[in-house]
């Protein structure tokens, strides 16, 4: 039997809208040896991970964890855990990734009411409300940085709005906590989720969430608790003869994996028995936290502004044109127009192949159409930048594209030049 | 705002039922730097991934891939995508894992058909096939090894019945695959799902699974894809408006994230994007699976079983019993009675606290009753059996436990003399 070959990474800087490069101190961590999932060692990370989790979420929720799965593991979670066979949902959808939203709550049974604008357009918050006052939606649930169309949607508002007429305000955030501001309780989010792999800049595996008392009054009327895990002494109410406790008939979460309502009595102080929690991904979360905090979020998103600005200035100067409105831009991803007669995945693969530098294509209808850059986490940095914008520069003339030469690395140094001079401020978007 | 501390690991021999300590060589390929999901050096590395599990758990089925979660998420992913709303499934339980089968095939929408046995044995296979033939299920779902009671369920001649009564056999062989003989195929099992943290001793956070074409032909069936992913020019047969194609109505599959039939076109060369790949789990599984194809298995059996013979005639030399049925002992799991007037829970506290050994209880009925001792994976080798027994006894007697002392580290260091004599074959019980 032939063996299999050595582990073989080739180097690579990863300028994607994720996964993105992991901070080194992530990966060190991450090869830290195992510890039990309930010995007082773990717990006690578990529980620092819970503290840090909610600064970095900015909330006060009680309820901020890790789900174990990619981010969409995570937001299947909250909606599966929140949403109720014949549940109202109105989905206002910019985006690819408001469609998986949509995938997602139509499987928990949820009826969907989606409103979709033009790929590379978000909504007027009033046209999202006025909707809400129509549908009357037990949820409203929205993406707020599609990273598909490089669009980022207003949520104050929506969130306003959400609080005043007793509806649920969902997140999916994957896109942008880390790299630019979300204010989860400044703005009503009563559930958020985002993900390890993007400005987190951790590897792709967990899904951090947070909800606050409005859906944990849900959760906790939906409780069930696994059969061969309650003591013969200790049955209370509602047991089955194998030992277990259902909720209410009907009410129950159609995932026993991503019910939050059994998840957070794991992590609780009761840590009553779900999954093995990923060690190695929590060290990872944990360090990575660590690290955003020590930056400290004001100045991580004035970096991460930086770096945008420095690469929007190198393409334009460049001669590419930006898709989508200006006035919506994702900060932490940019959408270039493929120039006519270029073939939008040579460009890429030569990037790859000759520079070890990735970028992303998109989906859907935008394939072929637009590239995609990303500026998150560690991988949003000056050499990165610079590195990138030289290399796109060289594979475009390969491809024939009319280029003004050796613009864009001189347009991005300028942007670094200005911001290194004394009492610079970047100016926030 | 203050700052996190430093993430700090106590030093730990770990000999529970899993998580148990990673082969070093794993945790150092998961510090390795991130690539992107479609990066040619990663999908290189999820082909070689898939050639490494086919082997690993002795099967040729095209499909051997793990999912993004921990072993209950591979569970959950094979049942919620194979049943369907109403379908009978009979469910065989020696234990609390059985118990998990039934809670997710619940939510998956089946009607279960329980039968139950005392812990600590396991079923006749005639008693199983005379229910098969009684129920009819569509699907059997039993547990391969039980951690909970520490009984394993010979599988080869229901798997022979299945087969001839057109039924299918899921199997969650969670706590052998890796340490004892798993004949997927040999024994006729249509869909199995393991867990990294156990004897692959890799960290906690995949599900690596398989299933034949009899399971591949159910999940084309219900094959959706997600709105948003295909381009204008591709729409071919039952499209929605937004470009996504769903199953037959009412065979939806209930999840997304642990939709079977999604992620085998993203392990395919389709690559249809669904999830981002949890790369450096994926790193640690390919390295976790290297490992063990070079040890070979059935060197690693020989060891598995090695190790567990030398523990257990140091426990029974010690004094101590053995729980349940020895007829069907789990060779990688091995459960101890507790001691009348033995506080089992303190026993174990003072294990940890005092010699950094980490072993389990119980749970349910078991709990306070047995203690659980893992030999699995990496943690399964003789100098964690001889510091186990060493350190064990020592508690005990601080318990005022009646032992003869002394005996315990002296039977398995004679277990393990004599293995080192020539022409010495370990006997497989």
């Amino acid at each position: 039997m032939s063996q299999p070959p050595i582990l073989h990474i080739p180097p690579r800087t990863i300028m994607t809208p994720g996964p993105v490069e992991a901070e080194p101190s992530v990966l060190k961590a991450m090869s830290s040896s195992i510890l039990g999932q309930f010995d007082p060692g773990f717990t006690q990370i578990m529980n620092d991970t819970m503290v840090s989790l909610r600064k970095v979420l900015q909330t006060d929720n009680h309820w901020a964890f890790p789900v174990d799965g990619t981010s969409r593991a995570g937001i299947e979670a909250m909606l599966c855990s929140v949403i109720e066979e014949g549940d109202r949902v109105l989905i206002p959808c910019f985006g690819r990734f408001g469609y998986l939203l949509t995938e997602i709550a139509e499987r928990s049974g949820a009826e969907v009411h989606l409103m979709a604008c033009e790929w590379g357009k978000v909504f007027e918050p009033a046209q999202v409300i006025a909707e809400m006052e129509r549908v009357k939606p037990k949820v409203v649930a929205m993406v707020h940085g599609d990273t598909s169309t490089g669009r980022m949607q207003p949520l104050k508002d929506i969130g306003q709005a959400c609080r005043d007429l007793d509806m649920l305000l969902i997140v999916d955030a994957v896109a942008t906590v880390g790299g630019t501001d979300v204010k989860t309780d400044e703005w009503n989010i009563d559930g958020l989720i985002t993900g390890t792999q993007k400005c987190l800049s951790v590897p792709s595996g967990l899904a951090p969430l947070t909800y606050n008392d409005r859906i944990e009054q849900i959760l906790n009327e939906r409780k069930s608790i696994e059969k061969g895990l309650i003591p013969p002494g200790e049955n209370k109410g509602g047991m089955s003869p194998q030992g277990g406790r259902s909720g209410g008939i009907g009410r129950r979460i159609r995932s026993n994996y991503l019910d939050l309502s059994q998840l957070q009595d794991y992590w609780s102080p009761a840590r009553l028995n779900h999954h093995t929690e990923a060690t190695s991904m929590i060290y990872g979360l944990y360090e990575g936290l660590r690290v955003i905090l020590q930056e400290g979020l004001p100045a991580r998103f004035d970096r991460h502004r930086l770096n945008e600005k420095a690469l929007v200035a190198g393409l334009e100067a460049m001669g590419l044109s930006l898709f989508g409105d200006p006035a919506s831009k994702l900060p932490t991803v940019t959408c270039v127009n493929i120039p006519a007669n270029i073939h939008g995945d040579s460009v890429r693969a030569m990037l790859l192949e000759e520079f070890g530098i990735e970028i992303a294509s998109s989906f859907g209808p935008l394939h072929g159409k637009i590239w995609r850059i990303g500026t998150m986490g560690y991988s949003c940095q000056k050499r990165n930048i610079l590195l990138t914008l030289g290399a796109f520069e060289a594979v475009l003339l390969r491809h024939g594209a009319k280029l003004y030469v050796g613009s864009g690395v001189q347009a991005a140094m300028d942007v670094y030049e200005e911001a290194a001079k004394p009492n610079h401020e970047v100016t926030a978007k």
